[in-house]
């Protein structure tokens, strides 16, 4: 249980997370903040939140569990903001897509990592942002993932570890490291493609019948162009050493492919496509939605 | 109304046209050709053709609409094969991906582009193959672009409008030209993409936690990666040149993208990604299924 849940950030994650626990009763209050007024607001229209605190001071006091789901780039002026101002007993966790730089924000402001400091992130979201976006069932058997450094405390790690099993979701532990190059590959990278692509179609002369004339494959192909381009932004820079190295070895891939279609190699082609059908057939998601 | 329609490759494409033709009672008779028997005994046994022939120019004998729906790579021998056997009044049209590459082959294996050629091209499909995976409303409000020459006649392009058109699909004309450019910017280069980042993941040493994590952006990112590698294979080649125009503009695109992140520049990965959201959004797919 939870007495008091202080969200920092109340979009389409920190709106689904109040609304999970609160379908369960598992919160007595919960506080919300953000520096978008008219969200919070709204977010207290819709029995997401309790309150609307005015800074994250008057948000954690008294809180037994924080949780920061704005983009990464707002987290050093959180925990700066929250520094000196939680609860003895209070967890502080987050749902940023990249944890090294969440680990290396809170030692540099906290001067060394806190045991009540739990990294957290749920494999789950959709394109769509805002607390309207929100719902209690975004998380149920979806994963998140906890990495706790050699600094946090079993007692803190087991309480985020219930919040999160609470809204139905599926807890696994990674090392940071391991986190943060498998996020890499299978999502900051493929936003990064996404993004890259929409954007070479628009600079090509034909866009209007290209857009046209594009098919299935292309619209779920970039849907997730369509992700907020602030939260993505602070995703490839806080996790910007794992995506380059993803980057680079998709793009080495790239040349090769491309350089068997030159020379007319379609053995080493047909292989390649066999290759990737075989593995992305054998990995079925199962009720997975958007990330 | 056709009499006979031959339809060479009875498969996702093939099947689903005469699906739809027959639900319409658009053909006396379907005759389909195919390199896999059993593939055809099940294409007669769903109801999809009336008979199988056992060569392209049993096929074609008497036929007024004959359909190439198998991989491009096999067009040249189906052209060969039926040249000399094709009914006076015979139209013949196909469903390949790329373009210019059908009417060079028709060039060089009948001399000349043969008036009553009409190359054609579905926007359509599904990452599934086979006369199984066909139905007759695969079509239905999708579009199918035409490529006339200044050879093809006028009545033998009416002709496959009407077909395409009583399959319930869009009609639009295109150059070959301008076919093969877009064609390959929304769906040879994604599908390209899609192929090499399963790859990379495959590659990678955490290949079964990246797969276990990965979400639904990855999903949908990486669906075409289950489409057909020898067709997809036949495509690239076919397309070559306009494919590798597209892919180089996006390993360009790509290598800025990664300066950005690299050099830090915040500004330019953020109005990068703003405006390949804008530019995503204001793309609606009306009932699109998958291409």
């Amino acid at each position: 249980m939870i007495k008091r849940l202080a969200v920092l950030g109340v979009g389409l994650i920190g709106g689904s997370l109040a609304r999970a626990l609160r379908r369960r009763g598992y919160c007595e209050t919960i506080v919300g903040y953000g520096r978008q007024v008219a969200e919070l607001e709204k977010a207290r229209r819709l029995g997401v939140i309790d309150m609307i605190a005015n800074s994250v001071p008057e948000a954690v006091a008294g809180a037994d569990m924080v949780v920061l789901a704005t983009p990464l780039g707002a987290f050093r002026s959180l925990f700066e903001a929250m520094n000196g101002h939680l609860a003895p007993d209070a967890v502080v966790t987050d749902v940023g897509s990249a944890k090294g730089c969440v680990v290396d924000t809170a030692r540099s402001v906290f001067g060394e990592m806190p045991a009540y400091v739990v990294p957290g992130h749920p494999i789950a979201g959709t394109e769509h942002s805002g607390v309207e976006a929100s719902f209690a069932e975004l998380f149920a058997g979806r994963r998140v993932i906890l990495t706790p450094t050699k600094e946090t405390a079993a007692a803190a790690l087991g309480r985020v570890r219930a919040m999160w099993e609470t809204a139905d979701a599926i807890v696994d532990e990674l090392t940071v490291e391991a986190h943060d190059q498998i996020l890499a590959a299978t999502s900051h990278l493929p936003h990064l493609l996404a993004y890259a692509l929409v954007n070479t179609l628009v600079d090509l002369d034909e866009t209007e019948a290209i857009f046209r004339f594009a098919a299935g494959g292309f619209r779920d192909f970039t849907r997730i162009a369509s992700s907020d381009p602030i939260m993505w932004h602070d995703i490839c820079f806080a996790n910007r050493h794992a995506l380059l190295s993803a980057l680079d070895r998709y793009v080495e891939d790239l040349r090769q492919l491309r350089a068997s279609i030159e020379r007319g190699d379609g053995e080493s082609l047909k292989n390649s496509f066999a290759r990737a059908k075989r593995a992305r057939d054998r990995f079925t998601f199962k009720g997975q939605a958007a990330e």
